[in-house]
């Protein structure tokens, strides 16, 4: 039986979960939350804080091998792998604590185990240091995300053939790599591993490298990860996937043309599905969409009372910041903190180099949509500070709509873009037009000139190019 | 006698008037700009841009140092000081052309040596290799900008005294150095210095290191300069300076207390004055303030009819991006394309490490003037983004208006800093509030995250803290 009366069960303590729990907190609520790994979820553990750790050490790497552009020189270098992806795990390792400690701070109940809804207000865990437990639930969110999508009949086995999951706790550098899927993720550790020496090849169904993005940002970054010496194949199905003891083999599937692929191993970056294994009884029927995704009213109620969703379980974009505003926002509504307010507008991020961040529409889709647009748009090689940091790479790049220059969609590729990105997404939020960008003093010398810039070139009153 | 009538004559090529000439050239004026040195001014040749250079082969360098911890080891680094400055030059040199270009392409006639304004509209090239051409100006904008303040009697002469300009070509990396003045043009160059292992003492008449911003960034830098290892005397004159052949000897005035120093090197970091030499003949009288700066209405015409003035020459707060504002305001406003705005928010930006930027006012400015506020407040070490890449020093610090969470002042100290400012100059040129950019989705994991953090920790609505 339920022993304690909560005013708020949250399942799940990744990005949505742990910030819906401390901001239940917050407002004074009796809350768990429940995790099935560690708080923080996947984001924090298993995706976005120890993917940017490990890039940065590419980074790092790679300015070592640029240093004597600037006069610094360096004879010795190389990397410890083993090293590189410890550090990644010690940061991971070091903000879930930080979760913990803030469950502690806004008075979470935090518990582990496997959390399944028996009936709607009931929450056990099933599993895990606190199986057995019932929890007696007002009010249930459920924030349980997504993991990687895996190919059927292809065993995961951490080595050979990797989902983002096992590749962030790889216990070698492979020789030889087949990144399936060239999206965020993807592109990532191709970055990551080209860098470090990996023989990485980049496959993508699709007709192009990172496809939700603007094609021009596209083609800008296949341009420079084949510069970097990164092998990529877009428009390519893989075929026939042989997993030997040494080495995978397989088969690139572009139209009439079969060639064959022979690497180390083989990593699944093709998407996520959404985890609901365990989580309700047979009496608990929420509605799910047709892919599988929890559907939400606008207060993100599911079909039933009082049981509640957000996040990646919500579906696209399977944003960790889209995610902890979902959260945050169903928890502020469920407690009459204030109206909740679903996403309307969010940035994307990727964090290869060069980086890329966008928000709002494609120069694509505002044709395919028939609208009356003007691009304004400046490269960073025209940019003091880029050229100073010997980051001349990428552009700025808007979709303005023609009658009112109001941002539509913007896209950055170069140094920085994933912080850049923020202005634009304040401006389109707030409704704030090219003109009134371009009327705002940007501090020189900055990367964020370009944004002024870009707005300005819209109507040839850009002063750089 | 004048041979050509401009419609614009600009004196002065740094980023008001190359500015101001390129704009006027874009709305089809005939429009020359006479620089003495080249094209770019002091920001491009002797300021802004070389010494970002300088800066980023400091960072390289200390990347170097802690690139062990990401598990990229290092045995052998060395700085060749020679190339470090010599690519400072090519980036200006490759900056110069740029704007040489941007000239051409715009039209602007280029004319190298000093204007002197003869009679008002009219305008003579009295040195350099345009020298005796007069020029007849329907419309002039005085834009010579300022240069180095000095010490009364001491001798600048490149290797034991030296202004930044000076500092920008050293030719050996001094062993010592002492800089007078913790300006940002002092903390720069004290953190380039002491990066690359020079012994540096840092001085200050005033109480405290960058003394324009708040005091919390000022103890936040002092804290962090003492672990780099520079040597901070603040509230403190320097006196006696007696320059030797290998030495400089000072003395180092606090209170009572006087300490001897003796240095290597001294640079003068105190500020500007304006400059005026050789610019006006004595027909011409405009009017300047008893600084020595130009005064100007707000169409940028100082008390003589047609004759404008922008940038540093019109006073503080000599930037570069105001300079840049003020020209290109300046001229739409002459030439009848928009009114012209003065300018009245702008940001400012250090590149030391940390890193400073700031907007509006301060907290002690805001208590001075009895202000109704709140502090919003977020530390970089509670950013995921920050701890990933290893940098969670510094903070967000928000002054708000108590009332509507307009913003007032920003502060930010730490990595990214000079990048991050921007939205929240948008947000204030916008009267956006503090909920409204807590309301707006920030990319995680990025730096910009604490933005939002930081507004949102003036109602303990921050998740992260």
């Amino acid at each position: 039986m339920a022993n304690e009366v909560y005013d708020l069960v949250v399942i799940g303590g990744g990005p949505a979960g742990y910030a819906a729990a401390i901001r239940a907190g917050q407002l004074g609520k009796k809350v768990a939350c429940i995790e099935v790994e560690r708080a923080g979820g996947t984001c924090l553990n298993w995706g976005c804080i120890p993917s940017k750790a490990l890039l940065k050490a590419a980074e790092t790497y790679e300015a070592i091998q640029h240093a004597g552009d600037f006069g610094v020189e360096v004879k010795d270098v190389k990397v410890d792998f083993a090293k590189v992806m410890a550090r990644s795990r010690t940061v991971s390792d070091k903000m879930a604590g930080g979760i913990e400690f803030l469950f502690k701070k806004n008075k979470v109940e935090y518990l582990l185990g496997t959390g399944h809804i028996s009936v709607p207000g009931i929450v056990e865990i099933t599993s895990g240091p606190d199986k057995g437990k019932f929890l007696s639930a007002k009010k249930t969110l459920i924030a349980t995300g997504c993991r990687s999508r895996r190919i059927p009949g292809l065993e995961v086995d951490g080595e050979r053939v990797m989902t983002s999951r096992e590749a962030l706790v790889m216990k070698k550098q492979p020789k030889s790599i087949a990144i399936i899927g060239a999206g965020a993720i993807g592109v990532e550790f191709a970055y990551f591993l080209n860098t470090l020496g990996t023989e990485t090849h980049l496959i993508e169904m699709l007709d192009r490298v990172v496809p939700v993005e603007d094609p021009d940002i596209s083609q800008a970054l296949n341009r420079s990860f084949k510069k970097q010496g990164i092998k990529i194949n877009a428009g390519t199905k893989v075929e026939n996937i042989e997993v030997g003891k040494k080495s995978v083999k397989m088969e690139l599937v572009k139209g009439e043309k079969r060639t064959p692929l022979e690497v180390d191993t083989v990593l699944l970056s093709i998407g996520v599905v959404a985890n609901t294994e365990g989580l309700l009884s047979d009496k608990v029927k929420p509605q799910f969409d047709d892919k599988g995704y929890l559907v939400v009213n606008d207060r993100y109620e599911t079909s039933l009372k009082n049981v509640y969703a957000a996040g990646d379980i919500i579906g696209p974009p399977w944003l960790a910041h889209v995610a902890t505003y979902e959260a945050v926002q169903a928890v502020n509504g469920m407690f009459g903190h204030s109206e909740p307010k679903r996403v309307t507008l969010f940035p994307g991020c990727t964090y290869c180099h060069p980086q890329i961040a966008s928000v709002g529409i494609t120069e694509e889709k505002a044709k395919a949509d028939g609208l009356d647009f003007n691009i304004g748009k400046f490269p960073f090689s025209a940019s003091g500070k880029a050229v100073a940091v010997n980051k001349p790479e990428g552009f700025v790049k808007l979709v303005l709509d023609a009658k009112h220059g109001e941002i539509l969609g913007a896209h950055i590729i170069g140094n920085d873009a994933t912080e850049l990105i923020t202005e634009y997404v304040l401006a389109m939020k707030s409704e704030i037009t090219a003109d009134e960008i371009h009327a705002t003093i940007h501090a020189h010398p900055t990367m964020s000139e370009a944004l002024a810039e870009a707005a300005a070139s819209a109507h040839n009153e850009a002063i750089h190019i």
